[in-house]
């Protein structure tokens, strides 16, 4: 049996990781755009979670699920360290559709790997390790279910929800015999959990472009999305003089354009403002509109920052508004606090990285990650690989190996440092 | 038997117009919205132009249609005046889907009763008058269809233009026991017109905001109409740093927001610039925009402001492009040059609506008329009559009976002016 100083020296194998990635991503892959379609509790996710349990058995590793599908593969050692709070390390295997191989597929991919490494070099831990596939991070049925049903967030009212095609998130478990009302009995308690880490793609331009191969997370952002409309009135854009109009889109470029001030002001180097969909009425080129509804989607890596920006933006809309004679009202479609890592998962990886002479930054997550909910939870971390040209959610997604490769090693050395602390 | 100095009393009929207004409504509309329904070479538009004739012939006037299904009603005087150029007055009564009452309808009603009261008057006339209801102004298939044929400015092709169901106009028209080809002898020589008038409504909040009964048109706006294109990346709304984006959707933002000042700068009070319609791709309030693609519909009265216009925008939009790294292009729909009404025309109604006493401004049409069109082949000249809250094209389209009164007189005086001369 190895010791704790004998483990410096424990890699990954890149080889193992790369074959369960290319064989796992056949798994729902579509022929006709070669995109990966295993939504949530569809039969290709269904078959994702069975290849899963498959793996975690071959690795010697004691599998197991849970009442919302989450999947486990643990490292359960003897005497007194079986009873301690587990190290979990994992993300999910549900994607989006039309999906790329890697996004959360290779954080639990990477958490097989660590924990196949470390089975196998016999170490002695001082606590559990334990391999975790959530269910449904993607939103299938909104999202984060099977976090939010591990740390206890979920509620009978959950299994409502309904997708795309208006099935039920109850029924969905019911047709894969699944018992929906086992998925309240998910929630583990506290006291069983130390840390958890996770490996996910950046999905975003920063690593790629900066050339790093890893990204040490600090916090990931919190976001307020609101649905806005401006009224104004629909005249004939050739009769109306320009001092007449009431004109609602001009109400939203007015608004978008200071967007830029809003953040210099008011946010920081992490906050982002965007206006991704809009709709314009009537909508004829010959009418001044009358009406624009549109989306405002604002993040920030701080409470206060994010607060700030949501008076600023309220101001600067009712400013549009009035500049044109238009109303104004919005709905807040969402708003999620930002979580901050813990410091200590922060440090370890910062210098494990640096051990591992990788080249790496601290950096904010600008999506949401099942880490996010466990943040509420427990201590959490997280592991960046970069995305190349930041694409994501899209066949085109890629990270190279070497990359993965280095990221993994990062993952392995930090948790095999969490399962061997007293 | 009247002479020319008598017919300073001569005055319309307003009773005559409500009720011949008010009984042409009735054609076409619809119980269930009110709006009324007389989309060119309809049905409903053809039994307008019966009732039309109909009404030509109970006022003594000598009827007439043309290849193109443009209805004539005429005064022909007696001796060497029939031969001499005429003078027309005119407007469509065809409509938009969904109409108001008035509209063209208007122009036409009060041309019907400016030659009823010269006729029952038994003025001597110096030339021929002539009524005109042209064909599918409004545009079923593409508009100004009467008038251009008219002019001699159509040519076979015109037959092949289809309505929004695919429906050709030579189909329409041989549906309707007409002989398409027979269009192209509507044709008018120059030298059988002298002057063209048309009253219609202003389509416009000008005069009713100014509380005056009518407007003496100066000029017709020329436009230009452009479909344009920035192109970005569609990347994730929160992984992506601001300064790494290329959000099209911001390139539209900025050149919207130049517009007032590309007015100013070159522009004139005339002037109007109306983005109406947009699409932005892919339209996810979490992806930052890759594509929008808008419409920029600009109109003044001059050619050379319009021109320098047309210049300052593509600048504008080269500069928000580069600003925001992206990629534009755009495709001109529209590019229609601006028409002046005849000197003598609008000093003649300046001068009738001073001797009316009537509330009255000189002023621009933003809108485009059958006028635009005779205005290349002979001297034309227009009189707006108010439309309450600008409304038009709707079943809201009003003006007070009143202001249509006025309107009436001054046409008829200009109308009476024009075929007393030599």
């Amino acid at each position: 049996m190895l010791v704790a100083s004998d483990t410096q020296s424990l890699r990954i194998d890149i080889e193992r990781i790369k074959k369960n990635i290319l064989e796992l991503a056949t798994i729902g892959r579509s022929e006709s755009d070669r995109g990966i379609y295993r939504m949530a509790f569809t039969d290709a996710d269904m078959e994702g979670k069975r290849w899963l349990l498959d793996h975690i058995d071959e690795a010697d590793l004691s599998s197991g699920s849970d009442g919302a599908g989450n999947i486990f593969g643990r490292i359960i050692p003897e005497g007194e360290a079986k009873e301690a709070p587990s190290i979990l390390m994992g993300s999910h295997i549900d994607t989006v559709p039309c999906a790329g191989a890697l996004d959360g597929s290779l954080g639990v991919v990477v958490a097989l790997e660590c924990l196949r490494t470390i089975r196998a070099s016999g170490v002695e831990l001082k606590r559990p390790l334990e391999l975790v596939a959530f269910s449904d991070e993607e939103g299938r049925f909104g999202g984060m279910f099977g976090s939010e049903a591990f740390c206890g967030l979920i509620s009978p009212a959950v299994f409502d929800r309904k997708d795309l095609d208006g099935v039920r998130l109850g029924d969905a478990l019911l047709k894969q015999g699944m018992d929906p009302i086992k998925a309240l009995d998910a929630a583990r308690s506290r006291e069983s959990v130390e840390a958890y880490l996770e490996l996910h793609i950046e999905q975003g331009p920063v690593l790629d472009r900066k050339k790093l191969s890893v990204g040490v997370v600090e916090n990931i952002t919190g976001l307020f999305k609101w649905q806005v409309r401006f009224r104004g009135d629909a005249n004939h854009a050739g009769t109306t003089p320009m001092e007449m109009r009431n004109d609602a889109f001009m109400g939203l470029a007015d608004f978008a354009h200071e967007l830029p001030r809003i953040i210099d002001e008011n946010g920081s180097p992490q906050s982002r403002a965007t206006i991704g969909k809009a709709q314009i009425l009537p909508g004829s080129p010959n009418t001044v509109p009358g009406l624009v509804e549109f989306s405002l989607d604002v993040r920030d890596t701080d409470a206060s920052v994010l607060e700030e920006l949501s008076r600023s933006c309220q101001k600067a809309l009712a400013a549009s508004a009035r500049r044109r004679g238009l109303k104004f009202d919005y709905d807040e479609l969402s708003l999620i606090a930002p979580v901050q890592c813990d410091e200590g998962l922060v440090k370890i990886l910062g210098e494990e990285a640096e051990a591992l002479s990788l080249k790496s930054m601290h950096m904010p997550s600008g999506a949401a990650h099942d880490a996010q909910i466990l943040g509420g939870m427990t201590r959490m971390g997280m592991i960046f690989a970069p995305s190349r040209g930041g694409k994501s959610h899209s066949p085109e997604e890629w990270t190279a190996w070497e990359d993965v490769e280095a990221a993994s090693n990062l993952a392995l050395r930090a948790l095999l440092r969490l399962g061997l602390a007293e």
